[in-house]
């Protein structure tokens, strides 16, 4: 076990509570659950904290999207994009609290790792529904990223259980999953499935 | 002088620089600037607040709707409503920051005062084209809120220099001002006398 990390993303279809029930089945066999609903309300977002929590997910499994206040509220993750705070402000004014950061680039990489990201989200790499019409950026740019910077590079984008063993070779730290779970027949099969071939020696 | 307060809202339509360019004119006849852009991005707000403390606008006459994130960033106030994290979890998170609370009602108030809002915005209490089609809760409920609660209420909707008098008369501890100063041909003109209407004896 290398200690791969499993994300798992919100899609911001589910309910929330369609969302924690998965997220609670799967929990044992995933490292994070993005909250990443961007239509979604504050207060809205904190219900669905509180619906994750009452489902077994410990608060440091829980990252929100884009709203630091939300995730200071419970001492949560919070993921930063390019339209969020910096990471800067966010690791001077909600310190201790886990930062990702989404990138699209090497020079992106290094800026968030030099202000104190804790891991990075880098992609998407593969075609995915979800980016429909923008061109993936490949297993190249993953291995770019990750030379550009020393702290947890972590692959989003069209990963399923078949491409996992190419995004583990190009250096990636983890994986980030939506629909490959969320929207699989057996979400706790393909939670399994999706560790046991990060963590699988090359 | 009563020190009634004048607040002056954005109006979501204006670029961040043209508000601050007459929140920086009006300055000394307002007590508060709210950044109301539900459509900005945290990023947007955070220049917002910069392009205002560069006008000479005091930190603690800026107010940042619903986002504590931003708002904690730099101990400005923050406007919170229904769809935001409620009064009892800024207070409890963003310890010190001036918290506002949008109200509809004498039971909304009520708790709201209850849990540490500083001070609640009530309206609208005149037609306004902001709310078309909404009908307006008049002065009436104006009266009902304020006799409610113990702390300032802000009138928000519709008020220009002809009917501040009444609002005043109806307990009004302030008001708060979009089109009026906004769309003002002289914002300058317009602030200092609704401020001189404001804080006349009666």
């Amino acid at each position: 076990m290398k200690g791969r990390k499993l994300h798992v993303i919100s899609d911001g279809k589910l309910s929330l509570e369609a969302f924690a029930e998965i997220a609670g089945e799967v929990e044992p066999f995933a490292d994070k659950f993005h909250l990443r609903e961007k239509h979604r309300t504050s207060r809205e977002l904190y219900t669905g904290i509180q619906l994750l929590l009452k489902k077994g997910i410990p608060v440091n499994k829980i990252v929100i999207n884009d709203r630091a206040d939300v995730a200071w509220a419970f001492k949560t993750g919070v993921q930063l994009a390019y339209h969020s705070l910096s990471v800067h402000v966010v690791k001077m004014h909600f310190p201790d609290i886990l930062i990702g950061c989404s990138v699209h680039s090497p020079e992106e990489a290094e800026e968030a790792a030099l202000h104190g990201a804790d891991y990075l989200l880098f992609g998407h790499i593969y075609p995915t529904e979800s980016k429909k019409g923008v061109p993936p950026r490949g297993i190249a740019a993953l291995d770019a990223v990750k030379k550009s910077c020393d702290i947890p590079v972590v692959a989003i984008g069209g990963i399923n259980h078949g491409n996992v063993p190419e995004v583990v070779m190009s250096g990636a730290d983890g994986i980030a999953v939506m629909s490959g779970i969320l929207q699989a027949k057996d979400p706790l099969e393909a939670a399994k499935l999706f560790s046991m071939k990060l963590n699988e020696e090359g």
